[in-house]
C-alpha cells in the first residue's frame, strides 16, 4: 500500500533522493567505500559540500549578492542562540508568532533587551500579527515565516528599518520571495530540505562582526564562513542527503516550479475544510499556511471512524500537535498532489457516511 | 578489489552495519517509510534513541550509576565549549596533549580562568606527560584520552581531586578502562561509533546544576537529560547508525572483546614500524596509541613508489594530518585485522624492493 506521508518533520523525502541517498551508505561514486566512511575533507566530499552551499544561494536567488550558505548543527534552537550571540550588541525586536517565535525570544532575551513588536499569543497564536512598527534603533528584526504548529504563515513581510533574521525552517525553498529583504535566514533542514541533522544559515556577511562580545568558536558565523562550512568535521549524510533535495528542486524547475504545485495542493486542502461542514480550520484564512493545514472534527464523535479510515486510506503522520488538537496536514515539497487528494477523498468520504 | 579503509575519521563502518543503515533509508521496519521522514517522537524513533543511550552506558559499565547518555550536535567542537559553560564556575585544568585540546583550552579561555597542569606542545606532542599535579581547589580536569594527529593515547589516567571531563572523541569503546573515573566523557561518533552528525555525552548528574551562569538551552546539559535526549529534532540516521555499531559491538562481546583485536592490530603494526628499517614511528613508544599509528618515510625518495604500491593493494586513508606529515594508520573498531596484515606487507615487500 502506499503511504501518504504527511509528517510534520522529519517529513517526506522524494523517492529519487531516498534511493541515491540509500546506495551512497553502501558504496558512493562505486569507488568501494561508503560515504559515511570517507574523509569529510575528501574531494569527494568537499564537492558536496560546496554544491549545496551553491545550489541553496542559486535557488534563493542570492548568488552574488554577499549571501554565503553555511550547513550547520544543532537545529533551529541552536540558531536562536547563535542569531542572538552574532547580531545582538544592546537590544533587539522579535515578533511572536507561535512556540518558536516565542522559544527563539527566550534565548534572545538571556543576553539582553529584547521586544516583542507584536504578539498573536493571546489568540492562540491563530493569527498573524500586522500593522505593528519596527524600531530603527534596534540591532535587528526576527520572525518566523511559517508556524508549522499553529498552521500559520507571514504572506507579506515588513519592510524594516534594521536588518531581518527570519526562521524559514517550515517553509523555505516553498514559495517565491525577495529573499534580499532578509539579512539572515536559517532552517532545520527536516521539512522541505533533507532529514534531520543539518541546519542551512544564508547570511550577508556585511551584517557580521558588529557585536563587542566574544563570541565561541563554534557560534561564530564568520568563523564558519572562513572555513568553508568545514570548521569542524560536518554532519556529511544530513547535507548529501540536502544536496540530492536541492538537485532534485532545480531540475523540477525551482522554486517557481515548486510554489505552484504547493498553492494547487493548499487550495485542495482548504477547499475540503472549508466546504466540508464536519470539519474547522483552526488558523485565520488569510494567514493560513501552505504547509501546514491545520484543522478539528466539529464532532469529536466521529473521530474514531476517522481516524480509522485514514488508516485504511494509508494515510499517516496527520496528528495536530499536542498544543492545537485536531488534525495537521503537512504539504512539503516532496509531498505530492495526489496526497492531498487522498486525504481529501477521506474527508469527503466522512461527510457522505455521517 | 577489497578496500582497506584507513581513514582518520569518518571511518571505517562494518559492512553489517551499512546494510541495515541503507535499508533503513529506503525503508524501516517494513512499514512503507523511510526512517529518514518519520516523527522523531515516533515509538519507532524514540526506541532507537533510548536503546542507543542505554547500550552506550552498558558497553562503558556505567549502568545504574548516577550517569546519563546523551546523543547530541555539534561535535566535540560544541562539547569544548559545553563542558566550560556547564562546569566552569571560577577556574579549570586542562592536559594539553594535542591540536583538541588545544582547542578545548582556547574555548574554555573565553569563559574563566583556565591553566593547563602540563602540555607537550614543545616536543610537536609526540609525547603524553606525565607527573603533573591536578589541584584541588579547581573545578574540574580536563584531558584528551586519544590524540587521532599525533598517535598517541594516555594509558593511565591520574587520580583527580576534582571532576574529571575527558574527550574520547577517537577511542571510545576500544579499551577497558574503570570509566567511573571520569565525570563527563564526550565523543564525536565518525570514529568508533558512527558516522559523522552526533556526538556522544555521558555524564555523572550529580556534577551539574553547580555554576551560577545562566546556561542557553541547547547547551544545558541538564535540559538535554530532562528531554530524553530530543530537546529538539535530534539527528535521527547518525544516531540509528551509532545504536546499530552499540549494537553490533555488544554481539562481538563488549569492549574487552574489541579491546584484545585491537592490541592485536597494534601490535603487528608497531612491530613492522619498528623492525623495518625504512620507516620511523612519530610518537614516544610508551605512548602510542593502539588507534592511530604515525610514522614516516626515513627515505623520502620511495615515497612514491611507495604509495603507488599501497594504491595497487587497494590501502586507502593513510595520509597523516598536514601539521605532522608522512602517515597515519587509523585502526578503529570496525577496522579488521586482515587490513593491518595487508598493510604491514606492503610495508615489508617495500624494503624488499629497496
Amino acid at each position: 500500500m502506499k503511504i501518504h506521508n504527511f509528517s510534520a518533520g522529519p517529513s517526506i523525502l522524494t523517492q529519487e533522493v531516498l534511493l541515491k541517498a540509500s546506495e551512497a551508505v553502501l558504496d558512493y561514486n562505486n569507488d568501494g567505500l561508503s560515504l559515511l566512511e570517507i574523509s569529510h575533507r575528501s574531494k569527494a566530499f568537499v564537492d558536496i559540500m560546496e554544491k549545496a552551499r551553491s545550489l541553496a544561494l542559486e535557488l534563493l536567488g542570492l548568488e552574488g549578492k554577499g549571501y554565503k550558505a553555511l550547513f550547520l548543527q544543532g537545529g533551529a534552537s541552536t540558531q536562536f542562540l547563535m542569531v542572538a550571540l552574532n547580531l545582538l550588541e544592546k537590544k533587539a525586536a522579535y515578533l511572536n508568532t507561535g512556540t518558536w517565535s516565542d522559544k527563539a525570544i527566550k534565548e534572545a532575551k538571556m543576553h539582553d533587551d529584547i521586544i516583542e513588536v507584536a504578539s498573536s499569543k493571546d489568540a492562540g497564536y491563530s493569527y498573524i500579527p500586522k500593522g505593528y512598527e519596527i524600531p530603527s534603533d534596534y540591532d535587528y528584526f526576527h520572525c518566523t515565516s511559517n508556524n508549522t504548529i499553529f498552521g500559520t504563515q507571514m504572506k507579506a513581510f515588513p519592510d524594516s528599518p534594521i536588518p531581518v533574521a527570519c526562521d524559514m525552517s517550515s517553509d523555505i525553498f516553498s514559495r517565491s520571495l525577495d529573499f534580499t529583504k532578509f539579512d539572515l535566514i536559517y532552517a532545520g533542514a527536516q521539512k522541505n530540505m533533507g532529514p534531520a541533522g543539518t541546519t542551512l544559515v544564508v547570511v550577508k556577511e556585511d551584517v557580521l562582526g558588529k557585536v563587542s562580545r566574544k563570541i565561541p568558536s563554534m557560534m561564530d558565523y564568520k568563523v564558519h564562513i572562513s572555513k568553508g562550512s568545514m570548521f569542524n568535521t560536518p554532519p556529511v549524510f544530513p547535507i548529501y542527503t540536502s544536496m540530492l533535495t536541492l538537485e532534485w528542486l532545480k531540475n523540477l524547475g525551482g522554486i517557481k516550479a515548486i510554489e505552484e504545485i504547493n498553492e494547487m495542493k493548499a487550495r485542495v486542502m482548504y477547499s475540503e475544510i472549508d466546504l466540508n461542514p464536519l470539519f474547522k480550520g483552526y488558523a485565520n484564512k488569510e494567514d493560513r499556511s501552505n504547509m501546514n493545514a491545520t484543522f478539528t472534527l466539529v464532532n469529536e464523535d466521529l473521530k474514531e471512524t476517522f481516524e480509522t479510515m485514514l488508516k485504511e486510506a494509508g494515510i499517516s503522520g496527520l496528528n495536530g500537535h499536542r498544543s492545537v488538537g485536531g488534525y495537521r496536514a503537512s504539504m512539503y515539497n516532496a509531498l505530492p498532489l495526489d496526497s492531498v487528494k487522498a486525504l481529501v477523498e477521506v474527508m469527503s468520504e466522512l461527510e457522505t457516511k455521517a
